[in-house]
């Protein structure tokens, strides 16, 4: 689903974020990997998600791809929530860590990222992953950079 | 699938992997995302996998928690190469550059894995994301622990 | 100096730590790069430091090393700080991410170090680095293997 | 020392190196900590250091900041040489992974950096440690940020 063309220009990116969840719709790898937007406000996000069998690794537990999907996720659109109408964002780089194993008995999780400072041209956010206890099962930083949206043709940071 | 149940406790770690190969079984996360297991040796593994439109991003390219999942695999099996029969092993944390956005018309990528340095408690990999023409997607690098089989029912490195 | 040897090995890495600071001794790195901790208590240390011109990149303003070794030190000491009288640690890898630039004039700044997770095989720590005003300058998270200290003599925790 | 001013705006970012270079002239950081620029072309640097005392941490061995600061030269540095005239750089994020502890026995390290790829808004970099013998002790990855010289007075990439 294209948000800025559905939606106008003109809105900021809490806005589009906002409308996306109103929708009710959830972006392909969301409905992939059973997980969704829960919470928007400006500078921080919440995704939530069960993890099943179906994202099992091979010995045994809940392969590390999942969490690192949702922090990415939570990460990229807690900087989202904070662009002006006539920006867009580009995630760098996400490093996670790995606290804890994830089974299919883990239950719910939620995956809240927040932005850590943000510039015109950069900007960087942590999320954390926790169960319904607050147990944290794995953590992120991301490096993400901002640009003003007729900029976007470059479909990549580095190869521009 | 319980790999060391079904291959028995002496297999090594090279071993399992080409058990695993030659079953042509997938992990379920790999069915789920679309990719396999496609080249292992000693100290360097690949995984294939073409990306589709069930792995989109709500801003139209592929999310980044694909490249993660594949990069995650990649450097994690090929630390796993080089395990004795009685190690084990787990990520502590990954790291994932992105260098160009992957969409649907991008075909089939390669995640090439391969172990940087390896001892006794702890091992660091690194892995390279690119398509059929050589092209950089996505890089990672991750550092894994490494442990006697019998120590593994704590499930989690830091929560032990 | 060998806080083990001087502090004998019954000390918890608090109690080390605690003994480190009473002794109003710096380690030389710290004499060197002009920086002292400061505070510390049970899985938080801060480290303080004022930046000059002997630190100063060929850009004009302070290298990034200067910055990741106080993170680091902060990193690492939290994680000392929770140690057993017979543990050790080791660092395995740090990220660190710069937020806006030091010069002469930024003044005293200091870094906080937390332990995020930590178990009986490898901790998770975090730290920041900030002014006087509470300006984030510079952020860290680090990965961290502990270890049983008779285990020690293996230098390195790849190349055991 | 201002590398643009002295050497005039229309030097390309390896012109500007190897002008650095010839000027036998070291960066006051390079001063402090014993290294020095060795060796520079187009997208790979090597900076050259011997590790002493006066650069060990408190329990026995080489700081983690020491290499660091080094692999961090390295990365800038590789991007830097692959600057245009007009062009500047920032460096958004390093991570170091540390495979081997250094004493004041390692003797002469290198700490050659290559960029990975390049493009107009950022640069991915890696760099890595090793001694006379190629023996490993660490190994870096960076995210920079690449900007028009004339926006540069932000200076930071986050805070603009």
């Amino acid at each position: 689903m294209d948000l800025a063309a559905e939606s106008g220009r003109d809105l900021t990116g809490l806005e589009q974020l906002k409308a996306l969840m109103a929708s009710g719709r959830n972006a392909p790898i969301a409905d992939t990997l059973d997980f969704t937007l829960a919470e928007i406000e400006e500078g921080r996000v919440v995704f939530e998600g069960t993890p099943t069998l179906k994202v099992y690794n091979p010995i045994g537990a809940v392969h590390g791809g999942w969490a690192a999907t949702l922090l990415d996720s939570a990460c990229g659109c807690a900087v989202h929530s904070r662009l002006l109408a006539e920006q867009a964002y580009t995630t760098l780089e996400l490093k996670v860590a790995y606290h804890r194993a994830m089974t299919e008995t883990t239950g719910l999780v939620r995956a809240e990222g927040t932005v850590i400072s943000m510039g015109r041209r950069a900007a960087f956010a942590e999320a954390k992953l926790t169960d319904a206890s607050g147990r944290l099962y794995a953590s992120a930083t991301s490096t993400l950079i901002v640009m003003d949206r007729q900029r976007r043709p470059d479909s990549s940071p580095a190869a521009g």
